[in-house]
């Protein structure tokens, strides 16, 4: 069972940038204790700053894998060709965000992708990760 | 180690009302399974139709309990009154609902609520309540 | 036959407020006379000030009544919860006001019940009960 | 007792026009019925797709008339210069609609003519009309 | 002389809730003062989390008494039905509130009830009420 | 020197129409003051409520008259075809009013034509059409 | 292979009206031409001022031709009965411009048809009526 | 007769300013021939920069001279203050602009003061004073 | 104990200007009253139509005064200038109006100066100065 | 003759996503037929799901070529940085849909792109692209 | 070369005025430091309250001098009449902000004058104003 | 002291492109006379098409050199991501613009990075650059 954690723009930062939002931790430790928490489930990552390439990898895994986790943190208020790619793909995708991103500017509460998702999980740090996870292998 | 679930208008008539968005099962028979689940915690259940009434629960339980998991219905959108309950109490509140409201009308993409909660968890059917309690209880 | 009317905040103060729009007759007084007008015609009457009874009693009769005439006063302009309570039941639901309220404030031209309901009467007096009754006995 | 019915733009194609909406019955066989159920009132129809006529007629007869029934279609939503004509006559105006607009796209929610009109009926197929009569021949 | 104050949701967590916007003072510590320097004046108290119960006592007290000061809380921003019990009641009402709303969120700066009451007093702590108090006294 | 007069929807009911907005002299008797007044201009009249109609009189004359005043009424705030004319034809045209239309409707305050006029003046009453041919006999 | 071309308001004035934006040829010059490239259609022509009469146009042709053209000028904008009159014919119907709309005033850059009709050809000049009869008789 | 003439901010600079706009001619040669040409009336001439100047001339003058003529320049567009002064004198008040403003930026095309004054007049040069003139004169 | 009371433009017109809204009193008079009732302070007066001024006297005693109770008068819907003088000088300052603003047009439903200010009282006519002063001494 | 087609995001799942919008054709097989319906044309096809790729395509190709027809998917409606490489560059571009844009989400009315290309056409499903070129190679 | 420095509202407080914004040096030193560091250039300087006399200042400097550095403090995002005077001038304007204007409150954010000013200089402090004279004096 | 500056999308055709908004020397010229001018400051340059691209950037030097000066061209409207990267490293990025946006169309008017920048510069051509550099190392 293959699941692929997509993170998007400046998540390559976490640990690094503004830790009062997102906390201290690199995301590579928490992929490591993810993965040792459900050893049984092939948890692939994927993160890039270019709308595209989240684009291609979502066309890539998009038919085949277990379901889709994403982060697509900017773009989620911005791009429409994301959400296109994930309407056009057949793999189930949960949109998640690290911080509660309604307590945040107002431009962060709007998703561009939620309405072709799955579901939405948003607020609860690394944790939102685990909860998608935990959703899609429990179907 | 005890959490509330709060539901709001109209809950009450699921697996009665509209099943292509809410599904077939009723409540009660979820929360039995829930229950079963985590046979540790002591997971309590209130419905009501009033929204004064989910205000009085949200201050009777709010400085008492582990946590709070909420679906507040279609006061969702529109009360500013039970946001402040949730801003006015203690316990860490959770935001859930049972469809994608993202995919629905315009009004249900908004939440008074979201600001005020420790996140937000919607579009997986009754599986948004678990995913809610996993995480209160994993902090 | 059962049908039911259901009056909305404040309707339960007509023939006592604001005259000049709502006209100087009690319902009650009215009731009696479309009662005589409709003899084999059930028609029950509630009246409340409260959103969540309003959605009790659409629960309550929903499912097994000819029809409702409701009159939800200023809940229709700002009520989503009873606009998915209509949406809930089963029973036809026809909206009705006896003003016209595209003549008043912006606010009172905009309906959430609307688009759920049968279909809208609006601005003839007490009348505009009767011609929603008409429209249910004649199907 | 002399009642005009006026039909706006599009409205000569019922029964033809998409009939999900509409109805598959023509107007002709309507007016047929409701001319017989109301045999005292001198019913007069109306039909045109040009505003100007539609103006015209409401000059025509709206100093005489007991009552005028008006569909004004699409006209509903754009045309002032319809409304200023129904504020410049004399003989009550009723605004009906044979489907319930407030389910349909959001252009149609608002009405330019209803706060010029008496009332406004809308959703009860070809029984708007008669709805309308109703009003106008209990006064 | 009686004089109404009506406090709406969560005001009756003052001095427990959100202590640097509301202060440490609950109600009825504030009101034993009020009571003792306007001895001469009936000043009776009604809190609820209920819009509906709200609508009751405005109705009850709205034909009698010599003024009403209402603290509506969110329910300010949200009811037309409240603003619609102020408007059918022959009492002056004035509108108060305990923060100054304008430095809050955007949605608090608009009330609804405003227009129908004889005026508004805002950001004065507990001192608001006494204003109030002060205005009817004074006519 | 040829002047065209072109009154839109409803202008042909002054007089009669609404006397507490347009007094109640009919057109034609102002009409002929105003011939009075200008012996020596040729002051054309047209008058319709036909969107069209206004389009064709404008393709008419707007090639070879002196200047055109237009009251277009209720178009001049819907009708792009009427400000698509004006553009077209070479003849300065003046838009007037005879009432203030800022003291009006909100919805009456935009005209669709003013910026392809020479100029407007609204507010006089007829006076407004004088002062128009007063400008354009001054040139 | 009957096709009917329909042009709005003031696209008689081809060849005369502000030809920076719409060239200097008349379109009957144009027609000739586009009917000698296709000598084995049918190309009929109709032009109107009045809304009416172009829906009128589109009811009695809307049935059996094999296509329609139509460059609703300025009520391309505004007309939601022209809109509806496409819709409840069963020819398909393809919108162009002369110009690029998308290149002027703000007003014309939304279509009020565009969502009832086959497809949309801007920008191309005269050659914009050719690309839509190209795609007609593809089929 | 006293006729007051009141110019707003930069028309000091008519002339020198903004030539293709407003012309080459400056105020006071423009006033000389006006005042030529209405011997018998006394035009006073007033000019400022500063919104509480022209507040304080419109006092002085507002309760005694036959008529003001106000072109308000900038302040037009967002002055309340200058709004109100109007409402509070007695002295019938007409707008006058040099330019068409309906044919410039946006923000031009809303007047805050033509809702208090008699009448609009705009985009006739330096006629719109005379025409101003010509109209409260005639009564 | 120094309090200056600030009026905006035309408020020197009470008593004069608009009686409907404004009352018949002319405000030294009330001012006089003012300090009757408060013989032990020194309540200073300023009146200006210029928001400079305004923000002159700001500057001039809001380092020093005990309070300032200020009407801005239109200013208070449009002035930032005066907004940021508030924010910038630290003597506590009350908003007054007159009239329930929020019983008028739209645009003076909105403050600006409210959100820098202490308070806000609006609707008591004169008295609302003394309850500003009320709250300014009782600190 | 080299003509450029450009297709931006998610097209190259043509075929395999959403085949109810897009048909179940691939764009290689539809680029080989239309390669053999115009043989002397050089069409070379470029695809990209990143907006920069599609930006440096434009600047290749866009001083040289005879013409450019692009498919900007997705990012016709976000991006300003493709509008401005077409604004400058100098070779025409037509804007393409295969889909009726107007006929979907209210985002998909808008292009960016459009005021910059030499026209646009939409719905037509594969066939607009030949349109495209049709329209380059007639000029 | 004489360059004028204009401060509008509220700027003679520097120093004074929330320093945790505008920091704690008066501009009169500041504006002797600047002098000192460009000492062959004349380097004038005025500040005031009111608008008028913003205007007034731009009239009498905007004819002669090589350049204006304005920091028009509030009157920046509502002033017209100051844009229309730097409009009216023909000496190059620049304009300045002490603070980032764009990390504050959103009516911050547009400037009114900016468009008419030859470029903008917002948020580098003091520093701000000499970076608009290294321009002025580099051309 | 190392300085980055990065240029945006269409940049890279300075000189080129629309030289009547950006002039007609190319970057590079203009680069090697700003290098020449400040000898002993590190000026590296990066210009990309690509969004992510450029976050990259920011990412490489954003924690190490002494400042950025940013011209991101059309990504400056619309790119949250860039913004994030911005708030995400910690040296100050001084954003810049050749052309003055505030005179183009109104999408340019509006920065997404602004907020997050330390300053903005805009509409001194080329000089632009130079005065963020001067900025940056005067501090």
């Amino acid at each position: 069972m293959k699941i692929q954690i997509i993170n998007g723009p400046n998540l390559n930062l976490l640990g690094v940038r503004e830790k009062s939002i997102y906390g201290s931790a690199d995301f590579e430790t928490y992929l490591a204790q993810l993965r040792n928490r459900y050893p049984n489930i092939n948890i692939e990552y994927y993160q890039s700053n270019t709308e595209g390439d989240i684009i291609n990898k979502l066309h890539e895994v998009g038919f085949s894998y277990h379901g889709i986790v994403i982060n697509a943190g900017a773009y989620t208020h911005t791009s429409i060709a994301i959400a296109d790619a994930i309407a056009a793909i057949t793999v189930p995708v949960i949109e998640v965000h690290i911080s509660n991103v309604y307590k945040r500017e107002e431009f962060r509460h709007h998703s561009m992708l939620a309405c072709n998702c799955k579901g939405v999980i948003a607020g609860f740090g690394m944790d939102s990760y685990r909860l998608g996870i935990e959703n899609l292998i429990s179907e």
